[in-house]
């Protein structure tokens, strides 16, 4: 028997996340079943999308359990296996609990080669966020040159890839983010055209019309509520919309309502798009080769938050879900 | 110098179109130039979409011109022509003048045969509302068997076309409307599996979740507002909605915000797209065959009113913004 140390839901948030939420418990897993690996964790990837996980809301995947490790995508290192797919020391990618270790079947676990990049890379640039970026840009935003591309959450996980993909497009781009430092890194590093702070910036029309002076022809929009409103009322004809998150909403019991003027969507046929990068897995191959690529080239930077030590993770996540970190935030285990 | 009976634009209206924002004139129409063509007015279609053209508004087309006369899709008779290309007698379609007689340079009219259809039929089902029907339902709704295609103004002389074609597609069809003759209508004539009253209907979420009890797939929308927000709740994943007009918007000053949770569109993986079928006359040729196929084959039945009498023209287009015709509104000139 291996003892974990593992963190619970202990009960759903109403309206913003408290610490409470979360209960650490150390616990005695069972011996392994046939079939079965263990995989102690090594990153753990921490996200927006997890919030609405936390409810009981009608969403994408299902809710996590309550008085269960919270789940989130991982690397770790198999320790022991009666998998023979699996061998003592492979390291793996995948679903997770908020754990020590896991007691896994297998399934939807994805081996990777610990040489080729950094570990917490797989979760990151290489990842998830990565690949929902690409897809976003890809397939729905489609920025060329002579346009105006927007990113809201600039810097985030998802976000930084999203402004970079648009500029090797060839299009101005314009992203906002929550802290000064995040918009000097989003124009210096990153190559935005600009980014504004949306913490200290009152009037988002003002700055939009003065950043965005030919209006906006993609949105890749990670945000919603008031910065959206302000975005969508500036599209211009054709614009496109790619909704991969609305995080002003996770936390709100009443969240604000969507944009004023929805004939606007008519008048400058726009197309609002809302999509799960799960649900486009059969393309991981093709970006793993584009954007693995970027990256062997030089062509894509990244930055991340590493948070040490699991005990951490819920407050790491309370913090995510404000904005305090800065790019792509993961707990070392 | 010939006489013409015109009504123009006499004042912008704020929040309701009121008569006194129409006025109605008689003028002398200039000797043709080189190139022109003078055409008689038979018949004036009336759209929902004329009523943005009376603001100010940005919009996809430009607003009308104050003290200039209105004007609409229309089929006219060539009575003098000065142009190569038309000769007298010749039965024209094209953007015409609320007027008797219009001087036209003969750009953007499309002959027609006189006797291949009644002729108001070109400005209805095998016209630019129909037209509209067929581009929404087939490239952006695509309802298929297993499916509930829901259409708002589902009588309308677009609803009326998409209703159908969602049916022949094999989807379960819901619509709305404004009164019980138009009701019993959809369903014992156009074929929809049921259509409820918009008016008489208090709880539109509790009518919407007994009629589509598996969710709804594709939403066809003509109008806007609240019964969009409990349409847009109701989406199944992968949801679509042809965004096609919001007529409960366009009376309004200070129309109703979007839905709320737009993060909805994300968890189902929305697509919400607005179109213009003007940006698609290249299809023009593809939707004559399919529709006017459907229409010989007497698979696709259709409903207008005709009101007599230009004059009759401001008091029918009031009507219409308020629901009042059924069907296809057009004015015998």
């Amino acid at each position: 028997m291996t003892d974990v140390f593992q963190i619970v839901l202990a009960k759903r948030p109403v309206g913003d996340v408290t610490a409470d939420c979360f209960r650490k418990e150390t616990a005695k897993l069972p011996a392994l079943n046939d079939g079965e690996i263990l995989i102690a964790s090594r990153f753990l990837s921490l996200d927006p999308y997890m919030r609405p996980r936390m409810s009981e809301l009608r969403s994408y995947v299902p809710p996590f359990e309550l008085d269960k490790p919270l789940t989130g995508g991982s690397v770790g290192e198999v320790v022991e296996s009666r998998n023979p797919r699996y061998a003592k020391g492979d390291t793996v990618m995948g679903l997770l609990n908020w754990a020590s270790h896991t007691v896994h079947d297998g399934k939807g676990l994805r081996k990777i080669d610990p040489a080729a990049a950094p570990l917490q890379a797989n979760l990151g640039v290489l990842g998830m966020p990565s690949f929902t970026a690409w897809y976003g840009m890809k397939h729905i935003c489609k920025p060329k040159a002579g346009e105006t591309a927007f990113v809201s959450a600039a810097t985030g996980a998802v976000g930084q890839v999203a402004g970079q993909l648009a500029k090797l497009a060839g299009a101005t781009v314009v992203g906002c983010a929550g802290d000064e430092q995040k918009c000097q890194w989003a124009v210096r590093e990153a190559g935005y055209d600009a980014c504004f702070n949306h913490r200290t910036e009152r009037d988002y029309g003002a700055v939009l019309d003065k950043l965005c002076p030919k209006g906006i022809d993609s949105d890749f929009e990670n945000v919603g509520g008031k910065i959206f409103h302000e975005v969508f009322a500036r599209l211009n004809n054709f614009g496109r919309v790619a909704f991969c998150g609305a995080i002003s909403e996770y936390q709100d019991k009443d969240p604000i309502a969507g944009p004023p003027k929805m004939f606007t969507i008519v008048q400058r046929r726009l197309t609002i798009q809302g999509f799960i990068v799960s649900d486009h897995a059969a393309m991981l191959p093709e970006f793993v080769a584009e954007v693995g690529g970027l990256l062997k080239a030089g062509k894509l930077k990244s930055r991340e938050t590493i948070v040490d030590g699991l005990a951490k993770a819920p407050q790491a996540f309370l913090g995510l879900l404000k904005g305090e970190n800065f790019g792509k935030l993961i707990v070392k285990v």
